[in-house]
């Protein structure tokens, strides 16, 4: 069993907990903290987009396809669908000469609830564009269209099936998984994303050893260290890409900058970089709540930037409150991750 | 620590886990099942509506002020906010001479999406009315216009503050959930529920024994006994009202009529009756999870029902799917519940 992370109060009484477990290790794979087991395979769905867009630009199809900042933060992203980040994927394809019908992330509405209304409103309708991930899928398109040496129609045929793991596309992907992590992703359990491309179950370790060598350039080929760097870079100066309007990793990075790269997964994961620490930093809430991944990043990145930083502490210290506004209990990190501030 | 109870599956490997505790109790107080800690308090939130709508019909407001089968399945609901929702809380207001701002509970949007976006789309706000506990709210303004012995604008004052602990209505409402559970509530542990009215802690098995005497009225009160069984009447006679369209608690509650009510609660809890078996079931997931909670729920239904309903196996092996609508995975009872469908 892992030890309780987070829990959520009502009033002074525990109402709920959520277990998980949290690697921090650094470039060498030296582990600096392991809560829970950090060997037991995760899957990191989301959280490793930065790694799944090493070969956007380690191939050199972010830099033939001329890439800027947003659109390279945009492809490590899982967007609330808002028209920035709608129109820069939009714009990339574009200049490929291919539009979302490319895309095969399928249909999502956007996550942020007034951009979600204003369409309704209007009588507008998802596309594959509003999907949280048509920036990483837009970034797939870039790679395939210069693995095919073509774009627009005549890349087409090559592009379509770039979600198979058995598409060049994927297994480029694949492999700049596999590199990072030290870990052959072909030999994980796989199972199949929400945006439909291949998840591979990796033990945390292994995924906070990518991180911290992202952070790092230590241990990745130099094609990957310097993509990696791009790209956190990117990420840093577009942060609103990454996520959006009061998101967490939007309001952190914009916060923190290239202090503290994070990303958070669907079902409770999140993966951190802290390059001026050398550290990676992988974690999994066992029940999948995102809340509880949130207040866990937050409190890791407290205790690690030894800060006292309030929108970090919002985030660790959650208020909750009720349909009239009330403030009826709070989240809190649990006693393991609380000793990692005081440590 | 509690026992998994029910595992996320994407693949074939595990991706999520969900503890949780489970007491399943008799009448006379004799435990029947436990699984995990089933002393810890818990707050029952909206899952013990039922018990809180006891002392509408006990009071004799249900009978003056001519509540249908609807009304009282509403006072017991966590209703999706859908145009008959609305429009019974608004009717039974109106015979009350009063209107929504009678209420305290807060403003609300329906949790049924399309209903949601139709008013987006027609440019309609949402009012209290829509708030899923509009009808047990409505029901404590019944039961305070009949303490207050007047209606309309001179029963006003009586109402106003209703949802306060030491107002007289909530009184009333609080010694109906210690009658049911044996439990002092004015002892227990204190929050603040979403709709804001007091919920208390209380252990899992004082909910079940509270649920195993609702259906078999023995061990309360006569008052509160009719009251129990004209409630689970009502609710199995329109059991839309407990919840709307493609609820869990509707559609189960539709197909198995009297034979089980069951109602769930915030934060990942869930209390049901199963009059013929004389028993009663409470059950939170540690993380609050409704997913989790319904498909427990659906697992233990199957288990004392001895059926392999395919409705309640819909729930207890939920498929999940992703934006193109691809299985990637489903959840299942973990090890500790499914030996209680095999015992």
């Amino acid at each position: 069993m892992n030890p309780i992370l987070i829990e959520a109060l009502r009033g002074d009484a525990v109402e709920s907990r959520h277990a998980g477990a949290l690697a921090i290790v650094d470039a060498s794979g030296a582990v600096h903290t392991a809560l829970g087991d950090i060997e037991r395979p995760v899957f990191p769905r989301s959280a490793v987009k930065l790694l799944q867009a090493l070969p956007l630009v380690a191939s050199g199809a972010a830099e033939a396809y001329g890439l800027n900042d947003a659109e390279l933060a945009l492809a490590c992203a899982s967007h609330s669908g808002e028209p920035e980040h709608v129109a820069t994927a939009a714009g990339l394809l574009a200049r490929l000469g291919l539009d979302e019908s490319a895309l095969e992330c399928g249909t999502q509405w956007p996550s942020r609830e007034p951009v979600l209304r204003g369409m309704v409103a209007r009588g507008e309708l998802a596309t594959p564009l509003h999907n949280n991930c048509s920036g990483k899928h837009s970034g797939f398109v870039c790679v395939a269209c210069l693995m095919s040496r073509n774009t627009g129609a005549e890349a087409a045929e090559f592009v379509r099936g770039y979600v198979r793991a058995e598409h060049t596309v994927m297994r480029e992907v694949s492999a700049a998984l596999s590199a990072a992590t030290g870990v052959d992703v072909e030999k994980a359990p796989r199972g199949t994303d929400g945006c439909s491309i291949p998840t591979f179950a990796l033990p945390l370790r292994a995924l906070a050893l990518a991180f911290a060598r992202c952070g790092t350039g230590q241990g990745l080929s130099d094609g990957h260290a310097r993509a990696a760097r791009r790209l956190r870079q990117a990420v840093a100066a577009a942060p609103f890409m990454v996520g959006g309007t009061d998101r967490f990793d939007t309001r952190v990075m914009q916060a923190w900058g290239e202090r503290l790269f994070c990303k958070v997964g669907a079902e409770g994961v999140y993966c951190a970089a802290l390059p001026e620490l050398g550290l990676g930093v992988a974690l999994k809430i066992d029940d999948g709540a995102v809340r509880a991944a949130e207040a866990a990043m937050a409190a890791v990145a407290q205790a690690l930037l030894h800060t006292e930083d309030e929108l970090l502490r919002g985030y660790s210290h959650l208020a909750l409150r009720n349909w009239r506004g009330l403030d009826v209990g709070a989240l809190r990190p649990a006693r393991a991750l609380a000793e990692l501030s005081r440590a």
